[in-house]
């Protein structure tokens, strides 16, 4: 096990080279030239933002099951359109009201609510439109696998479903139960379906798909909770996004249902858990996602 | 051909049929215990409403070819969701700011803005789950062409590109190109697929995928011109949304721009169009495809 990697120049430089692969694949493929402006609008919800940890978590699944990069490739830029719609959508008046995200104005402000709206339900159709290129670099069965895995995370029984949880329970007292079952819709599926993805460029058996799995359900729980505490111990200007707002919402958080101290315990347990998958599941080159379960739960911002 | 199919009982007996199918079908995928109530949403958003133009184009289009049913009901209701969640969408308050929806409140107003805002992202997302099941019943080449169709049909440069381009074009002056071509993406990409899914059911040569392609665009632009003109001369009651509303907020339409009885010659070339479209694909089972050109061309509603 390489539990420390993520402190490690490999790791960095493995981390640095992929962002910059996915950012120039998502700015080739959220074009400026669709109708009326829709275009510049995608891209400045999608370019030049966030630790992409979701592509990052699909390029090291592909790299762990020795899958094709250039597909993994496709199904990491179709998650961080699935992210970065929900992103703008849930930053709208009517849901979070959020001004601030990646440090910039968030994109209702910058362009108005209606193109917001838009742009966001344009991005949710191209992520799947990427999982389906009809140059044939991507075998139907593939295209298809990745099309389910994809819309069942991010649909009503995954994201949105978890997003309607959310909204549900502002001002209610969850116990540590319904809040990780919330946050396992809202925020785990996707980062779950992304290492699932990745994972599906190879042909694996049943028992190392479980493995990952867990690892990525793991991954999920963790940056959750991790997410918490940052809320509560680190500034927007850090964040590039409104601080403090849960507390500010009345919304339960791992960290004022548990104390900042048992949350940080139970960040580090799930995480170990993430690394035992990864172990378990006895494939040679999983040295990038233990790094990345490393970064989820040392992470500043 | 038979161009007047749509006045006789078996064209009406069909489509009141396939109706009841498709909101069978409907109602068995759009789950009612999706979380936090919003699978309610979903289901108000989808059930008991419309006409159901785009499927019944899928499913006569799978007739016309001889295509596979089962397949045709999951484009059918796949294209129907994406319509249902651009309604959803389209209706809020950043958007037309509609109240009235097929005769009954709009989501946003029925269960406020956020829940209407994710019902249609979970709406979207399901469209896709449906062409992609896991128990086989699909051929996975088919399950990508067809998500490929519905994502192009449903992105930026189909509906939501053309939504951009509708919003933009408030109080300015369209010549009719331009009218056409803001609704060639906003209402005519999704009709036009709706076909093409339909047909992409069964195997069928270049050219008479073309002729096909050509009545769906046909359809697509009668099926606006006509409700340019039911806007203005009929009631909201009759519509089961607000009449009016264009004029109102001082959009360009086919009405304004060429005149009422201009506009309902036009509609009626174009449909003349969409039927030698269909006699010249040579395909023997086209009557109901016939018959629906005709309904989209004299419907009252």
């Amino acid at each position: 096990m390489s539990a420390g990697l993520s402190d490690n120049t490999a790791f960095v430089a493995w981390r640095v080279r992929q962002q910059e692969h996915v950012e120039q694949a998502l700015s080739n493929w959220v074009l400026a030239d669709a109708p009326a402006g829709l275009g510049l609008v995608m891209r400045y919800a999608v370019l030049d933002g966030g630790k992409r940890l979701r592509p990052l978590l699909a390029l090291a699944a592909c790299e762990a099951v020795q899958g094709d990069p250039a597909v993994a490739m496709r199904a990491a830029c179709a998650v961080e359109l699935i992210h970065a719609y929900s992103l703008v959508h849930d930053d709208m008046p009517c849901m979070d009201n959020d001004v601030l995200r990646r440090g910039k104005p968030t994109v209702h402000v910058k362009y108005g609510e209606a193109q917001a709206l838009l742009a966001g339900d344009a991005l949710q159709a191209l992520a799947f439109e990427l999982l389906v290129p009809d140059d044939g670099s991507v075998p139907a069965a593939l295209s298809a696998r990745l099309c389910r895995q994809l819309a069942v995370a991010a649909g009503a029984s995954g994201m949105a479903g978890g997003q309607a949880v959310d909204l549900a329970s502002v001002g209610v007292a969850l116990d540590q139960k319904a809040l990780e079952g919330m946050h396992r819709l809202k925020t785990g599926a996707l980062l779950q379906a992304s290492v699932m993805m990745g994972a599906s460029t190879a042909a694996l058996d049943a028992a190392v798909l479980r493995q990952l799995s867990t690892y990525g359900a793991c991954i999920g729980l963790a940056f959750q909770v991790v997410d918490d505490i940052l809320d509560v111990t680190t500034d927007s200007a850090t964040l590039g996004k409104t601080a403090g707002k849960d507390a500010a919402a009345d919304k339960p958080t791992f960290v004022s249902l548990m104390g900042l101290e048992s949350a940080q315990a139970y960040a580090d347990e799930v995480l170990d858990q993430a690394h035992q998958a990864l172990s378990a599941s006895a494939l040679p080159h999983t040295d990038t996602l233990h790094a990345l379960a490393d970064w989820v739960g040392r992470r500043a911002s």
